[in-house]
């Protein structure tokens, strides 16, 4: 049982809180004699990182990511890798206005009910800011995905849907994802996107977000029958991210509309190599990895910090409203695309140290 | 780390083959002096049972439940309960058809690439067989669950999408799921639904289905930052159940094209009572039950066993076809409504003692 | 958390009660492919079984196990094996005499206590009988590690000490411990300790032992820092058998006793092969096998029912007095050979199989 | 699974080296509302502190904890507390001399060839420096236990074998054990022994030490059968410790020489509390509280770093010899009795949190 843990041999743990000092995390099972440094990190931290553009929060952090125990002269030395990032932009606001009142789509009330207390700076530790510790841990996996698998590996996530906004999928290019601020691999749907997402901006308003995430290079029969299946522990990774409320595999719930026939995904072989004529199964049967391409959605809600003012109670049970004032995030989704990416690659390194234990 | 075993505090670990002698699941964690028989179990699993209409496999089992240790006097004592259910229907079948051959959607091909070895009987451990155990664990479950919190305490579960057919949620009846083999909520479409799914088995064919969960009087405060969040659990333990595929916790999947201000939820205050406007979140907020109703749905995909023939690949790599040959299961999604069931509860019951453990 | 299960990638779980129906366990984790039978199984089981001499408990046990699950066609398939052992001799007894008794240095008062119920009959839970089912996990774990290691794996238990009789260890022969009903290594102490334990049974006493296992041909490098030490599972595992109140690794609680000179276990190369001079630290440094045998000793206090009366209190809290009438077991400790040898055996499977997902 | 983290709800993970810039610890699952400072904790670090008497390592820390997270306004959250202490004397040495040899009763050797890499620089994360982490949390969990049982719960450990010296424990008076850095109970012991370990460190040599703790107050009904038994998990958490090689519960190793007459504790009720006539049991009956004194004892190897020459080998397998220069640490078992009060503490109220989770 672990209540800020993820993972089973590679695992993370993560701490901190949004206006305290730091967040961090710990890192344990990473295999030993990987070549990590603070720079490998940063790369990914720094696709996360807040006030980038004028659609994700302005909060100013350099998310800088120190090592403090677990690499020796570069390398891992399979003993717990403990990283710290400081909180630069925690500055003293008033948080009077929130913090006697219970945000609507937020945590305040439950997390008050729970433990009948709650840090009500920048939400705690129900912030979004936690999931840089978890960008930090899924870089460290990555790159030991890549030692393990080789170059063959690789993650890749994008933003397929702003609010109502679709984008068109046969136009992916995985280029083409980190070139605009939305995560967005349709070059077409970019403009689109900024126009819209500008008006949503501006109404005060908010939007959600569909992410969609694909895994290439993931060797077969990674992932476990019967409550360590592949998709159930990425269904719970993405699941476990702030504003996440849906998790698909493959079709996902579509596959509630399809036939039979349509969802088989027949298997030949072509010169040599297996190959599956569909993917509706996202690369997963029976929880273990096919050797396809592992797919993955999910869903942000919008934003649950508003300008338009919300009917709520404080915590004396009073009824009362609450409004953001001053800029705000007009869809966290955007920033999700990382954080997706950091945790389904931890599940399959994971799972690839589970298929080595048991089956090697 | 565990491959077989579901839960925290409330722990069960399941066992068995599809024709193998028996099947049957350990609960372990589960709280001392509750009384509970074989009688009350046996209720929950003949709503599961096969060969109850002509919508679902013919397999003939009357999946008798026996408990074998943990009760005493007729009360749990605290120690493990094993129950064992006895399989039935495991003739000796043509099997030469599908031993060498990898059916298409199946986990044949993943389970043999993964373990070197496979049992082709029914599927072995990869059958739906399993989730007769899952569903005795949850009736144990359920028992606790009523037990501590009392009768205001209501779990159900409905089909409301069986393959192209939606049903009206708006005349959902609880006491209508039971009346209908589909287990669906609104009398209206209930024979419309019949005549679909007679075409569809016609036809060799097979659909997918949706099912939605609905927990009534959950507590608020269950749940847990940040990986053993409430959501992220139930997550899990609907994707853990065969051939699901997408999973939603309230708006789910939707909630990417709603606005802030439709998605937020708001909290008022009358009568003396806590009252959320709407309920998006489905009941959690950051992890955390909020006291509203939980509400979850899943998508299960087509059966993928269907009597049109496929193309597929045998053992030794060659190319080949396979199809079903008798009677089939045009919907396995229908039979998963008392699995969903039964997970939810143990979920929401390992969160309960969770909740007691550390903030009690 | 799991309160009946041992093991982190091996991992069992037990149930059942003395004089429940059966008892048995599930072995979760095992790896495919490897040739197992109930017949293997069973050479272990009949070690510890009961009845076979006047030194030990006259319960009439077969002690068959049947495997339910996770073996086809002789082989494991990598998922869960069930095995199941019926109680055979579980015959009404009169049970009035310790209902309502709490019997001293058994787990009666502390059962009822914290469950407010108790499986009365021969003990239910608590009783002894529950190490038949880790006698089978461990006969399949050195199954599994012969076949990974090879043939120089061994693992072999015997008594050294049975209450005030010792032997001298430089007399250990490997081929003796079978020969005797006591295990013991030293054939010249078998006469003594014959007319020893006669005396204690005729006397209605009883008397403790120490049990002394040896680990050879296990790896170098298996363990980890720092909460998962080879020699802190094997504490753990030693300790959780009933009965036992002291875990030796190597000099054990003698260390204390020596210099740092006599400690040091000195490093040599010789031949090509790396030799330490001596063995104080039981093959384990730091937490992590270093190629020497393994040596870990526990002590198993004398049986708590004896013909002697002794004072107690009932279930109301009253002063009485309690006696075992009848025939009894004037040494548990013998028993506890084989479910030493069984435990030492998984947390080194464990320990192998968690350092090939590391560090493979 | 967890190679660095202790515990099943109050757990707590310790990560970094002897010379990296901090070591640190995270805690998770402790209960919210708990007042808590740094201050607290500190009196605990204090006793562990090296460098207080000439009897330990010159090695200069303050040891200063700083708590990162998880307290807000002085109170636990519920949320994971970070506790973070710099490594201040960790100047640049000459390592050169052991880089390339294995010092011998180190891990050195075996953490090398478990992970093809070690840091070298004092032991790297085999430093006994990693168990100021133990006692911050240990710090914490006591807080907490004097929180939830009130003041008659209490913890104490002392010394009470030096090397060959032992004392009278009935003069064990727990104000003493603080007023001689010997930690040792007798007041009369005190002289001698300081002169037995000033002959010892003179002599370049080094001895080792047994602790006892007694912990009084400990609830009746804690532990729990089978693999989670209260002694079970204390003697994982004291085996864990360096250097350890041995864990006694109650009697220990010696319940082998006792009889069952002897060993039996017989229960009373006397003015209308229940008693035990003795404690062999160690307040631990199947592995759950009896509501006596739990008592524990553990031996600590002598200081494997002597001034003595010894022989050993280096990386390329070459024999050499290696010897300790300047100042060393005559025994290193003096330091482990708040390390071991840490522990136990953690252990009591991990089992208090697990009973209100299945009993409350």
């Amino acid at each position: 049982m672990s209540f800020n843990t993820f993972g089973k041999i590679f695992r993370f743990t993560t701490w901190g809180e949004s206006h305290g000092p730091a967040i961090g995390c710990i890192i344990d099972g990473c295999p030993p004699n990987i070549a990590i440094s603070e720079k490998d990190i940063q790369k990914d931290m720094d696709r996360r990182r807040p006030g980038q553009s004028k659609f994700t929060t302005q909060r100013k952090e350099s998310d800088k990511v120190i090592i403090l125990s677990g690499v020796f002269e570069g390398k891992t030395t399979g003993t717990p890798i403990s990283i710290i990032i400081y909180n630069e932009d925690k500055k003293s606001r008033d948080y009077e206005s929130i913090k006697n009142k219970f945000r609507p789509g937020h945590a305040d009330y439950t997390y008050f009910k729970k433990y009948g207390i709650r840090d009500f700076r920048g939400g705690g530790r129900q912030s979004a800011r936690e999931t840089a510790s978890r960008v930090a841990a899924g870089a460290v996996a990555k790159i030991v995905l890549k030692k393990i698998i080789g170059a063959k590996f690789n993650i890749v996530g994008a933003v397929t849907q702003l609010g109502l906004m679709s984008c068109n999928k046969n136009n992916w290019k995985n280029s083409e994802i980190r070139k605009n601020p939305f995560f967005c691999p349709d070059k077409q749907s970019v403009k689109l996107w900024e126009k819209y997402l500008m008006a949503v901006r501006k109404a005060g308003s908010s939007c959600g977000a569909i992410i969609e995430l694909r895994a290439s290079g993931v060797p077969v029969g990674l992932g476990a029958p019967i409550y360590s299946k592949l998709d159930t522990d990425i269904a719970a990774s993405l699941m476990s991210i702030n504003a996440v409320k849906g998790v698909n595999i493959g079709s996902g719930m579509n596959a509630a509309f399809l036939s039979g026939e349509e969802n088989s995904d027949e298997i030949r072989k072509k010169s040599g190599k297996i190959k599956f004529k569909t993917n509706h199964a996202g690369g997963i049967l029976g929880g273990i990895s096919s050797g396809q391409d592992i797919v993955a959605s999910f869903a942000v809600k919008p934003t649950s910090s508003i300008l338009t003012s919300r009917e709520t109670i404080d915590k004396k049970g009073k009824n009362t409203k609450i409004s953001v004032r001053g800029r705000h995030d007009p869809c966290v989704g955007i920033r999700a695309v990382p954080i997706g990416e950091a945790m389904i690659s931890c599940v399959i390194l994971d799972h690839l140290l589970m298929h080595r234990a048991q089956c090697s």
